[in-house]
């Protein structure tokens, strides 16, 4: 397995950096190949600038044909074409990070928005429909990500009913619409709570099961999300009426 | 009104750019105060870092505590004391970007997590059940909050069965996690789809829908997202099962 840890935290002297430094050690252990990329040691400029595509035309082309026409010549910014060749080589990417705002800490969306680009991660049509391939079916195809989040409030705030909402459907952005979209399976998601006020004993059960995940990694199954192009989605890219009949909410995206 | 304008889009000559200057100059004729963050133009850097609290000890207190002493010392960064100076005079907040990978541009992300602090936007007990105030009665309780939001999909795909998820749910970390959860009541998103193909008319027409937007913002009714402490909630923060019974998915956290 070759494992891109992407790791999103200021602090190395904290519960994400025990468990990033468990993890990595673990995968290590099982003569796995890990590469890192420490967003915050790196420093990494999470926005969006005019100056990621040396190479365009002043104006509007923020987006698209110009990410896409970069990305094809090669004159992309260096530090988004490093990192986009970390995700190239790796089979496996772990995404780990605070739950800050029941979101990714700005530095780790950002991490997204600049690297996951037109012509990198999207942007290739399906010859047998013309539109973009999407969803199970893209660039990075092939590809599986676990994500690592941890988080203070309690399990049962953050269940089925909590009043926070679901994990499931606070990550569905990252799960779903970043990760599925461009064709990498998203592994369930390993969620930590009660990390602000967490005991010795408390952190080895949360390194442990850690450990669990990344050694059953090779076998685990992936959020079965449906594919785009299977079948299950009109030609406006509506859930067909006869699938989950009747239901909204994110969870009709996935196959039960 | 007195409105605080929060833009999030890189390039003044875009759609985002034009509908901005259209919403100012309509607020303005309308005879309200209007002052703006144009993150991009401010340079904002959007994260967390050690320097936002200079008076703050080595080690790991990142969150909480070291937050909300350095709020309340008067400690922080330069430039989270301007933002909150600049929300704390606002009864009105407009939060406009693009929406990239479903969710807010790390720039925007990073603003949330550099200023909504704890002490600031939350951190206050509730002296009849000694937990934290959270959703509708908090710090920030009493203003109200617009989303403008643009994307390139069809408004099918972005619907209650569309298959990038429905944009309240998508959007529903920052509307009822952030806002929300610092008391700031959130009005129905404005949500414009085909931002990247837009005709001179159907810009025009979105245009008006802004204008209109911004005309009725004195009248318009919240979301009416559940409160924390009215009794929908039992002590483990999970919604009373007589309220929406059986279902799960984010939108039960809304009273209909």
């Amino acid at each position: 397995m070759k494992t891109l840890w992407i790791y999103a935290h200021p602090e190395p002297r904290s519960l994400n950096g025990s468990l990033r430094d468990e993890g990595v050690r673990t995968l290590r252990g099982l003569g796995h190949e890990v590469r890192e990329s420490d967003l915050y040691a790196m420093n990494w400029r999470p926005v969006v600038a005019e100056d990621d595509f040396p190479g365009r035309q002043a104006g509007r082309l923020w987006v698209g044909d110009a990410q896409q026409t970069a990305y094809a010549e090669g004159t992309l910014s260096p530090d988004i074409l490093a990192e986009q060749e970390k995700v190239l080589w790796a089979d496996t990417i772990v995404i780990q990070f605070p739950l800050w705002w029941f979101g990714m800490p700005a530095i780790l969306k950002g991490w997204f928005d600049r690297v996951f680009l037109q012509g990198f991660a999207f942007g290739l049509a399906n010859p047998a429909t013309g539109r973009q391939r999407r969803y199970g079916d893209n660039a990075l195809s092939g590809k599986r990500a676990l994500v690592v989040t941890t988080f203070g409030a309690r399990e049962s705030s953050m269940g089925p009913r909590g009043i926070h909402g679901a994990i499931d459907d606070l990550l569905f952005p990252l799960q779903h619409g970043i990760l599925w979209y461009a064709g990498i399976a998203a592994l369930p998601p390993l969620a930590i709570d009660g990390a602000n006020r967490m005991s010795d004993d408390e952190y080895q059960l949360a390194a442990k099961r850690l450990r669990e995940r990344l050694r059953n990694l090779p076998e685990q199954t992936a959020v079965p999300f449906r594919y785009q192009d299977h079948g299950d989605y009109d030609a406006d890219l509506v859930l067909r009426p006869e699938l989950a009949p009747g239901e909204t909410g994110l969870s009709i995206h996935t196959s039960r």
